[in-house]
């Protein structure tokens, strides 16, 4: 039995973002059944849960029977992939090393920059300071998703001529970006990005997800309001 | 014949902390041989380079006989790692979804949260918004960092009873950390980063990167002005 920690509730522009759709979308693709376990705020937060299943009181967490618990969902979504055998190339293929390498790279030279605009735009105040900064971060974002059209070349897949694992992580984190507007000058990164998520795995992720945050959000808080009354 | 490309030269803050270290370290892990290809700022930003090897237009990329280049310094470690079938579990095994594990947190979770100092530190120039952004970046870091420490519990290797990736990603990505003095409060993870970088195996990856970078770059120089002068 495979259960994926998912969020209990959030703020209606995370609806669809929060990271177990990634879980959630490579067990659908390798078509391995789960449940999902929500969880709020203060669960988050105590010590127990940062202590057995995730040291930074985040999620997602995939716990399987005679299994440690994996954090991170880049972990998650390679773990997952090796161990089906699906999506990612065979152990010390160049088609391995090139799912890695864009996994990677969208974990850690991509997600970082739209997060930086991400934080100007959700998370801060004070607004001289978002002033001063968007122009600085949104400029960085830009290039480096231009940069990535530029590397994906036309090209369906980003290894081989399949979907893998590459797809799936860069497509995820392209959802950051398409809410943040940031793919609008960029068309044709758009198209595949939208091609992607048609897959039937990830919209079934993406539907789950909405529906359990629906069900346990009311539609008008704000994410601070609701962290406040849950205690965080 | 392996080729890492390395920086022909840096900024004081950053010899020894350049991402080809981590290239360098796991190759002297593995006792695969290599050279050096240093490249300078204008090379990593020209079409060929982005085009052929790294499309960020950065540092490092492993290039080898017979196989398509790689570039993510994280990816590079994996990929050498479980080649040589070392210091990463086997697939499939819980070993090595722990191993992804750290080496991803390390990349998404950390990481980009040190950077964030980082960019206070040395890139950023208007000090009213310096000074409005220090103790926010600086808190977030320090948090993280303690979350750490309480994740490893005093243990001498994040997974398992042997060095691995994980400790490699961890103790690298400390460096930076570590010079921002973010560790000065977490003795423990402190000393626990000393005995790691300790292994002969990443002194010497540091002390090539050091000697190459002193050879090209001007003692007293500022990178801007260096990155100025090469017309980066
Ligand atoms: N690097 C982690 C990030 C996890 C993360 O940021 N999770 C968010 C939801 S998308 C979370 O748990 N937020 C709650 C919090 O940080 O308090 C991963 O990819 O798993
Ligand atoms: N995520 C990349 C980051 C690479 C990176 O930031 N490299 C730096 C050197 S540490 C670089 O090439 N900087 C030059 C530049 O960005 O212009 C990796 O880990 O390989």
């Amino acid at each position: 039995m495979i259960i994926v920690t998912a969020m209990k509730w959030a703020p209606p522009f995370a609806a669809g973002q929060v990271r177990d759709h990634r879980a959630r979308w490579i067990l659908n693709e390798v078509g391995w059944p789960y449940e999902v376990r929500l969880v709020d705020a203060p669960t988050m937060k105590s010590a127990e849960y940062c202590g057995a299943l995730q040291p930074f009181g985040q999620l997602p967490v995939l716990q399987e029977d005679g299994r440690p618990p994996v954090f991170e969902s880049g972990a998650i979504v390679l773990d997952v992939a090796m161990r089906a055998g699906r999506f990612i190339g065979a152990e010390g293929t160049p088609e391995r090393a090139a799912a890695l390498q864009w996994v990677i790279a969208g974990l850690n030279s991509l997600e970082p920059v739209l997060f930086n605009v991400a934080e100007v735009e959700y998370f801060m105040d004070d607004e001289e300071v978002k002033t001063a900064r968007r122009p600085v971060v949104v400029r960085q974002a830009k290039e480096r998703l231009s940069m990535l059209e530029h590397a994906r070349a036309g090209r369906d897949w980003f290894v081989g001529d399949g979907f893998t694992v590459a797809d799936l992580m860069l497509a995820s984190i392209l959802k950051i970006a398409d809410r943040l507007s940031l793919l609008d000058e960029l068309p044709a990164l758009a198209a595949w990005h939208r091609s992607i998520l048609a897959r039937p795995a990830h919209v079934r992720a993406e539907e789950d997800q909405k529906a359990e945050i629906a069900r346990h959000t009311p539609a008008d808080m704000r994410y601070s309001e609701l962290a406040q009354q849950e205690g965080a």
